[in-house]
């Protein structure tokens, strides 16, 4: 018997590694693409050894995405300082940072990829949603939002994933354009709202009363009245 | 031997008949919840004899999405006469008709359904969007639109479907009151992007200029220009 010189890692420090080099591999490639052998080498373990701490790929897969969503749901955290199209702006582009990192994966799973339909990758998809919604809603200051705010927030941020979506299918138009364009888009949908609801009206005044002029809410509204002239 | 007093179906005229069968019954119901034995029962027939004209539920499940997939992207197709938004919001009518007699099923496969992630059902979701995004195009009059346009309709389409969805789900704002304003998101979109490129700039104008006053695209400005002062 000879002592090893690499150090033995433990249960949880393995999973942890497995995970990591997985969620690599599943971000750069199709997760339909990726082997438990390719893994399992990526590692510098035998393909036994993976199964031994993830009882097939879809288990694997789901804490690679369990990660990769906390990941995102962490960048949607953003301090409650200054003008709220700033603030939605620097959230923006940490997603963009997340959309470009992760890619193919991000396109297999919100595109219908291996284990879309499992509940529980459905239910990690939701969570994020869920995430970004409430979030939302603390920087407007709403705790309990009417239905019209709801539908805003929510089908904006469904807009914002097919936008990245479309955004990494070839990659024709800027990030750095998308980023204030989504900021504008939330805007315009609340105000397309606002234009019909005297509620949605009062709350879009009282979040554009401080926005600075030259912030992304208040110069859509002179770029829109300089096209509409 | 006797001869029967109820006519033989022929194969396909069976196979036509228990996929509006199983459509009316994936329609009222999330799919999941719905069996072969209550297929064949409201068929009036046997098990065995579902299994004969379908292998499966799955194969079932996807030749009802077929004539569900069918049938909406026929919805989409609008005469090229009158102004823009008075056909979409016809559009939207009919798409909201749509979603209104077929949502447990609509909902189910949008958020993750049964079959969701076979190849077939995801080439069907697809194919509809697709319809969607030609019929727009052809009633802009553009053949090769450039890469902001593209991005408009199709996260228009998207915004469309997670707006419905949000609607389904306990149908706390009236779809006549979604339906143009879902119109307005579009123009809005429209807007953002032309607000930033001159190319889309030069699109919408030459789309508002025959809109009349009265219509959900003209309409929209004067209510965004009163909220705005």
């Amino acid at each position: 018997m000879t002592i090893g010189v690499r150090r033995r890692m433990g249960v949880e420090e393995r999973r942890q590694q497995l995970i990591g080099v997985a969620l690599e591999l599943f971000s750069r490639r199709s997760p339909d693409e990726v082997s438990i052998d390719e893994i399992a080498s990526a590692a510098g373990i035998s393909r036994p050894l993976v199964y031994h701490y993830f009882p097939g790929k879809l288990s694997l897969y789901e804490a690679a995405l369990q990660r990769a969503s906390d990941d995102l749901a962490a960048r949607f955290v953003e301090p409650h300082e200054g003008p709220l199209g700033a603030r939605l702006l620097r959230v923006m582009r940490r997603y963009f940072d997340f959309v470009d990192e992760h890619g193919p994966g991000f396109s297999a799973l919100m595109r219908g990829g291996p284990a879309v339909g499992s509940s529980t990758t459905n239910a990690l998809v939701d969570s994020v949603r869920q995430a970004a919604y409430v979030q939302i809603l603390s920087h407007l200051g709403v705790t309990d939002p009417p239905a019209r705010l709801e539908l805003v927030v929510r089908s904006w941020i469904s807009l914002a994933e097919s936008t990245a979506l479309i955004w990494l299918d070839g990659r024709r138009i800027p990030r750095e354009e998308l980023e204030p364009q989504l900021v504008n888009d939330f805007a315009a949908l609340a105000a397309v709202s606002a234009a019909y609801d005297e509620e949605m009206a009062a709350l879009l005044r009282r979040i554009v009363k401080d926005e600075p002029a030259d912030g992304p809410f208040a110069s859509l509204a002179g770029r829109l009245i300089a096209l509409a002239s």
